[in-house]
């Protein structure tokens, strides 16, 4: 994750993920992110996604192109099972919240 | 930053700002976010604020009771100045976004 996520012309729909996480080395965490990572850019309407971490603190922004697809990727069976795994094991809190990007804009410096 | 923002129910803003940076010590952007944080905390309809940063690449939401609060908020003089700065020396690409919240869900460990 190096740069902001190439997402179309709004608007678009936004899963934003905050979390604070428990870090214990070889609980598995990385190998289930690695894999819904993989899993959700195979999602129909999957548009993009960012992610940053700050010592046990992450936010995880995904977008895709309707509230749809963002319930279709939510109700997928492995996908719920990491779930289930992340609020047994891997998270002392989280909030997810789901919203409609309207405006976006951005810039790149051209040297 | 530690946890999830306590944010009321929705609907409410998010402004979701993701740019990678260059990193330059001493180049000044620690304190101007410093400041920034401070004020945006001030301004009518501010709601909170979640920040984290991988290798460069960093991610911050801030939530808002309306657009208007965020109109306010980016319009300041203040506030204009440190975008300048950030497209002049800090940032190499950004994208803005703002969105609106339309549902939340929280988990937190009861242990």
């Amino acid at each position: 994750m190096t740069s902001p996520a190439a997402t179309p012309a709004p608007p678009y729909y936004a899963v934003i993920f905050t979390a604070r996480r428990n870090e214990q080395p070889g609980d598995g965490y990385a190998e289930t992110f690695e894999r819904m990572f993989a899993l959700a850019q195979q999602q129909p309407g999957y548009l993009g996604y960012e992610s940053a971490r700050s010592e046990g603190f992450g936010i995880t922004v995904s977008y895709w192109a309707t509230e749809d697809a963002i319930r279709a990727w939510k109700a997928k069976t492995e996908h719920l099972a990491a779930q289930r795994e992340g609020r047994a094991r891997w998270y002392d809190a989280y909030e997810l919240r789901v919203a409609r990007v309207d405006r976006a804009y951005g810039f790149e410096r051209s040297e």
